[in-house]
């Protein structure tokens, strides 16, 4: 198996003050090209680090990737660094000076900072990356059977220039993973339904995690080859168990539901108590929700649901807050206000007190209703406060995501 | 200055799955203590990588601090790695050994994993570090001037555990540094006003950091010996600025918020438009703030407005929903409501579309009302849909903060 080091470059990565995530994403990536990454390493602003760093990579690893450093400031080293390295030599690249020149006075101003020169300073022999979202482009050198990879350090810049080149990096042992995320689901039910399917392919590799508030992610790795052939078998798990699967890699159960209801062309509202706002902050924070959601109601006190919702004061008494009656009678009153086409209200007991031996800690009442009819559930969630409240979000959000797909009551 | 290099290690960390936090920690923690952090680096649970990484950090540095590996299985590799690069014996330590039985059958289960008293294998030599939170003690080894500190890895064990030792490490470079966070006040502003206080200590290193949404940060930097006179400096500020100054390091305006509300006896509630209850969720987030947060109301339409908070459509119709006759009205209608102490309201525009020529995209009416007073402002914030939904949450918060240290009109 090819060996990777990645080396992220930049003074003020060892300062404490901004957090790599440049090397994540990295590893992640090579690991599916079929690297395994034996080191990562991060420098500051110093060609002698930079050298000693890059020399070290090139005899440990086929590849080596570094990130940073490529600004046109006296600060940015690694173009020096990574050819000093390699023995080669810098060379001032005129075409790509004046390209870069006509892209800074294109989107940032009319004068050319000093030095932006260096940015077209190119290693003999390498391929230049073209950098579609700053001035700074990459550079691909190849020294006999290894490879040198020089990218940017800002993510929004890395990330689609590793994308366009990532093909030339790919190696025998590239892999092809997808991953469904489950909820309602217990782990060794969902492996129990989908044996015949799951065990059909020998050359897939199947993984599980379990996330407490989440639900069941199902990770399927096979080799690059055969990507087709994992669709196909994803393709056969949405038929049998469509149900309860809310999104794929790295989908979110918001994103889902929020998907769904503009595919139906639904408007929702939510009234919630226990969960204090973060159910509709959950979908709020999916980039054009407003076009999908109404408005919500927090309503902690038994007061506010009286007034806010017309939830009778004889249901609080009899029933209290947290109960069915209750939070059917706040999604009516909801749909009063709002006309909303699904009303979702939640009321719980998130603790630390307020629990009693019939309704501990953790009891949560979940209700929809359409304008015609409830779908009403009682749930126990584990957990602190927060956890509580998180599950009781995500099963709240789950069960749109039922009624949505035709599986509500 | 002494220079210091971290090793971080696991094979999780190099497949892009687990997201390395403890060397931003470390690194910030180190250059407090007066290091100059040279590098950083990630090994898999590899006794050849860690020996080589192990003996060129101390060829590099003058303190090296490992993380992770310290777990009782065969893949934890650090105590043996480190031994070997240090040409050091490991050393069984039985009095430890009885220790950590001791600890895992208290906390975790009767059944004392084999291979435990791996965890109670000692270097020559090495000072152990207990560990409050898990089974893995940590390990501080002297080797002539310099020092290697083992440490385990999860970060909820590692940083008490750095907390504890970190006295040991201090240099004669060691820094005391303190963060006030203003809001309300641009940053040449700030500069002028406590220009005197600023520069009559000469050796406090002052820097400013503005964010476009939260304000301005003031950074004060000193000798450790002098952190008393910087701590004066803190106070000095406070008497002269205290309108501006929400936090102090990591506080937060909602944390500041919070705590006001809570010294003061007051409870509040919000009325979101523009802002999708995200005021509400950012008070949500700060632990007990159920104690003064009555409710909310997310209502993105005029006709919700009207319904649930009984905004005229004589104002909606002559004004428009974002205006200061609407934002009052909103907080009237919230406080008929909930009785809410102090009642918030916003309403605005935040883009991509609904700008007009007098009301732009990023116009924003704020309303905060006691049951008898209005406060109200009109703000104009610059940005994507998401920042001005952002720059109004933080603003609106800040007129909550303003009226409770009674600088409220």
């Amino acid at each position: 198996m090819k060996k990777a080091v990645i080396i992220t470059i930049g003074s003020e990565l060892l300062r404490g003050i901004i957090l790599d995530r440049n090397s994540k994403y990295l590893c992640d990536q090579l690991k599916k090209l079929g690297y395994d990454v034996v080191k990562t390493v991060s420098v500051g602003d110093d060609v002698n680090s930079i050298v000693r760093e890059v020399r070290r990579a090139i005899e440990e690893a086929d590849l080596v990737v570094t990130s940073g450093g490529l600004g046109p400031t006296e600060d940015d080293k690694t173009r020096e660094g990574v050819a000093v390295a390699l023995n080669k030599r810098l060379i001032m690249d005129h075409d790509l000076k004046s390209k870069i020149e006509k892209r800074v006075r294109e989107f940032y101003s009319e004068k050319i900072p000093e030095n932006i020169s260096k940015q077209a300073e190119v290693i003999e022999g390498a391929e230049v990356l073209e950098n579609t979202v700053g001035s700074a482009p990459g550079q691909l050198v190849r020294i006999g059977n290894k490879v040198v990879l020089i990218l940017p350090g800002p993510p929004r810049e890395l990330i689609p220039m590793f994308e366009a080149v990532k093909e030339k990096l790919r190696t025998e042992n590239a892999f092809y993973e997808r991953t469904m995320s489950f909820y309602g689901i217990p782990e060794a039910k969902l492996e129990e339904e989908l044996k015949d399917i799951l065990y059909s392919q020998k050359d897939v590799e199947i993984a599980t995690m379990v996330d407490h508030v989440h639900g069941v992610k199902l990770r399927l790795t096979t080799g690059f080859e055969k990507r087709e052939q994992l669709d196909r078998m994803m393709e056969k798990i949405m038929e049998r168990l469509e149900r309860y699967v809310y999104g794929f890699d790295d989908e979110t159960m918001e994103q889902s539901v929020f998907k769904l209801l503009k595919r139906k062309n639904k408007k929702i509202a939510f009234a919630e108590s226990c969960t204090g706002g973060l159910i509709s902050s959950h979908l709020v924070n999916v980039p054009g929700s407003s076009e999908v959601f109404i408005g919500a109601v927090v309503v902690y006190s038994n007061d506010l649901k009286e007034r806010i919702l017309g939830v009778s004061r004889e249901t609080l008494m009899k029933y209290g807050a947290v109960s069915e009656e209750c939070v059917r009678e706040m999604s009516e009153g909801l749909h009063r206000l709002t006309k909303a086409d699904l009303c979702l209200s939640v009321s719980g007991i998130a603790g630390p007190t307020g629990g009693t031996p019939e309704k501990p800690v953790g009891t949560v009442f979940i209700d929809l209703y359409d304008g015609k009819s409830h779908y009403t559930k009682k749930e126990f969630f584990k957990g602190d406060r927060n956890v509580i409240r998180l599950k009781t979000s995500v099963n709240a959000l789950n069960t749109v995501r039922e009624y949505l797909i035709g599986f509500g009551e």
